[in-house]
This record gives structure tokens, sequence and C-alpha cells, in this order.
């Protein structure tokens, strides 16, 4: 049966939204084939690659014989397809706020990030990140002081979550001071203590450069 | 009871991620109080409007005694909690295409026309919006090659059918030759024969200036 051979991940061990997809549920194995984004002027750039993303971005996933794009369809499609707990809350006030904050990261910070993004904006590259993580950690904050128990909504791990701690690890990459954000901050560190989102840590992948590797 | 209040929704006639929204399900009404984006030098910038949504964007959706920002967050939660046609089809794939393609246009290639991004790029904003929506509707068009039906996944409208018109509106806007594409063309001229995509046009809402009514 299809829905039981390994999905495919391509993906790159930095790339934040590779990362979201890697934390996803833990009961779901990949086969990650590293894409290197900077190497050979972008390998998501061939048209081999770009054939199974149009948008030349990673990740991309081959799952039950459909190829997906798109971090949050995927992780919402792995979600509703295989066991365990659910990423989005029964609730659908919760579900809602999930929503919102995941998108308010995947809409509203990361594309101005994205490395086609910086690569067009040249020398400034690191004030114009720095200003648009800083702009939208100032909205987030107030959300999350609001919203957040444990983990960013309540007390159970959702894809607000999967979302966050990748932006906080973006944030640190390009000097913003995340201790301006103490919800953030405090939620960020909360959940660097969980299995899931170390094994997918940045620094702990197939492709994760030996002077990166912790 | 709560969800028979009508939802408030603060928008602006000619956001695109407002007129998602206003598509959403015909059975929904909203108050509508409009956020004139430019006057008084942007009136989502008061501390008033902040208080309702830190990211000082619209729309933002006061519904069931929540307050939703996000467009997609929005959409959803009114599909998961009020009858009528669903937005999201029931089968996971055709719900995941959906989302992949919804997040293309809402995280891929709107972002980079918000109005906080292209202030901040100022005199190169044309060209600077055309080269990243030219770059999505590149890779959009393969994809809808494959999914449409009638409408963008199959034969009923969706939320990606609701991200794809107002995207299209922008693309014009900024004069992007949409005629390059010609399955983006043709389900948009589709879709705006169809009532909900019509009433809620930004040609026809209630802050709409006289020289842009229809």
């Amino acid at each position: 049966m299809a829905t039981q051979t390994k999905p495919i991940l391509h993906g790159y061990f930095r790339s934040s939204c590779s990362w979201r997809v890697r934390i996803g549920k833990s009961c779901v194995e990949y086969d990650q084939l590293p894409v290197n984004l900077i190497k050979d002027g972008g390998q998501q750039l061939t048209e081999e690659y770009k054939a199974l993303n149009p948008m030349q971005q990673v990740p991309t996933v081959e799952i039950d014989g459909i190829t997906l794009s798109q971090s949050l369809a995927v992780i919402q499609y792995i979600d509703e397809t295989r066991p365990g707990p659910r990423l989005l809350p029964a609730d659908p006030k919760a579900r809602a706020q999930v929503r919102m904050i995941s998108d308010l990261i995947a809409s509203g910070i990361q594309p101005l990030q994205n490395l086609y993004v910086i690569q067009k904006i040249g020398a400034e590259k690191m004030q114009w990140s720095q200003h648009f993580i800083d702009r939208g950690f100032q909205a987030l904050e107030p959300i999350l002081k609001q919203t957040a128990g444990k983990y960013c909504v309540g007390d159970e791990i959702s894809m607000a979550d999967i979302c966050l701690v990748p932006q906080v690890y973006n944030a640190e990459r390009f000097k913003v001071d995340v201790g301006k954000y103490p919800t953030i901050k405090q939620l960020n560190e909360a959940l660097l203590e969980i299995e899931a989102f170390q094994v997918s840590h940045p620094s702990r992948q197939p492709d994760t450069p030996d002077d990166l590797r912790a």
C-alpha cells in the first residue's frame, strides 16, 4: 500500500520550513534527500527539482503517491492521515488560534527572509531581515501572552510550536535579540527540551556541515 | 448566543487578504468596519487598532467572542463552524492540494506585496512586485494545470480559489501580464462569474472610493 512506503523529504538542514516538517509527527520517518540551497549555485534551481517543486524551494515531500510543497500543507496532511496526538486541537477556537499564529509566522515573517528574497535585497539583507523579524515578534509576543499555556496555545504541542522554534532559530541567525520577547523566549526554551525538536534540529541532519554539527 | 451575533470584519476594500475573507462562505454576513490603510498615515497604525491586531494589518475578524487575524485562519474557522458547502474538500489529498495552492499564494506571493513591505522598497516597488508575482505565477501555473477541473482543485470551489482571484487582481494592479498564464487566467475568469466573488469585489465595498466603484 502506498501509505506504507516511507515518504521522501527533499529539504535543507538550515531551512526553517524544512525543519517544520521534520518536527512534524514523531511517528513519521522520512527518507531525507538533501537539496543544498547554496552549492552549485543552488540545487533547487535544477530543471529536475523544478519539476518536483515549481517554486524551487524546500521542502518538498513525496507521500502516498502525491507531491506536496508548502510546509503547513504537508504538516496538516500528515496530521490528518497518521496516528498520534493531533497537531491541530479539536476545539475550533483553539484550532483557529493555532492557525493564526502559524500563519503570522509562515506568511507574516518567514517569507521576508526567504533565500530568493534576501538575495534580491543584497548587501542590506541583515538589517532587512532583522527589521521584519522584530516587526513580527512585536506582534507575536502579545498574542502568545494571551494564548500560551505550557506551549503556544494551551498545554499541548501544536503546529504553532512547530512554526515558532525554527523562526526563533532564524532570528538568532540574523542576530535579533530574542530576549526582548520574554514569552517567545520562554516558549522556545521549553520546546527545545522536547525530543522531536531536538532530533530535527539543523545541527543534527544528514546534510549538516561538520562545523555546524552538534 | 455569541455565534448568532454578526461577526465584525475590519478590512479595506482593496486589500487582497480582506477580499479573501469577504468571499468566504456566502451564508456569513459581516458588519464591515473599514480601516483605511492610506488615510491619516494609515488607520491600521492607531493604538486602538493595534490592540485588536498587533500586526497592524487587515483583515481582523471579531467572531464568537474571539478576535482572529490571518485570513486563512479566519476562512477555515468559518468553514468549520458554519453550514454550507465546505471550502476544504473532504478527501485528505485534495485538501492538501487546496492548502498547498493557498499557501503558495498566501506565503509565497502576497506577503511580498504587503503595504509595509513595498513602503520599505520605495521607488522600485512596481518592479519588485512584478518580479515576485511573476515568479509565483510561473510556479502556480503548472501546479494548477495538474489540479484544476472547473476550479483550482477539481470542480468544487475551495479556499484555493478564494486565494487565487484576489492575487490576480493584485497582479493586474501591478501590471503583470496575466495572459502569460493561461490556466490562471481561465480559472480567474470562471470564478469571477460567481456571485460570491462579484459581491465581495473591491469595486463594490462600503469603503470603495467613487472613482473605483463598479
